[in-house]
């Protein structure tokens, strides 16, 4: 089972239960799910108007990226 | 901004602070992030072997449903 999904939000959720706050990922790339492990700061700069994606070593591609080369036949 | 990250879990992650349990999202979908509205239940019959994505309503695609109608000249 898998799916992709969105995500906007570029910090993590501040959880308070009691006295004690956990980070919980927002950004939907930490390695330490549930939690953040400051991966989220590699999507601060992310360019308005477009939609991005990461490969497994956090570098991030454009959706038009994941056409990589694209044959482009001269017109 | 915005990002596509992938997901494989199904079911929440309980989190627990002191003698308190709080369930995590963990498929990506709930609509109260970051924690479970129950929402994972509509992945748990995913095909094996796909990638979805879910639409507004919960409806889900298949990574080829992206491309919807998409035009198939004849050969």
């Amino acid at each position: 089972m898998a799916r992709l999904v969105m995500r906007t939000r570029s910090k993590p959720y501040p959880v308070t239960v009691g006295d004690e706050t956990k980070y919980i990922c927002g950004c939907g790339l930490s390695a330490t799910q549930p939690f953040c492990d400051g991966t989220h700061k590699k999507t601060r700069d992310e360019p308005e108007g477009t939609l991005c994606w990461y490969d497994a070593d956090v570098g991030r591609n454009e959706l038009a990226d994941a056409f990589p080369n694209i044959r482009t036949p001269s017109e």
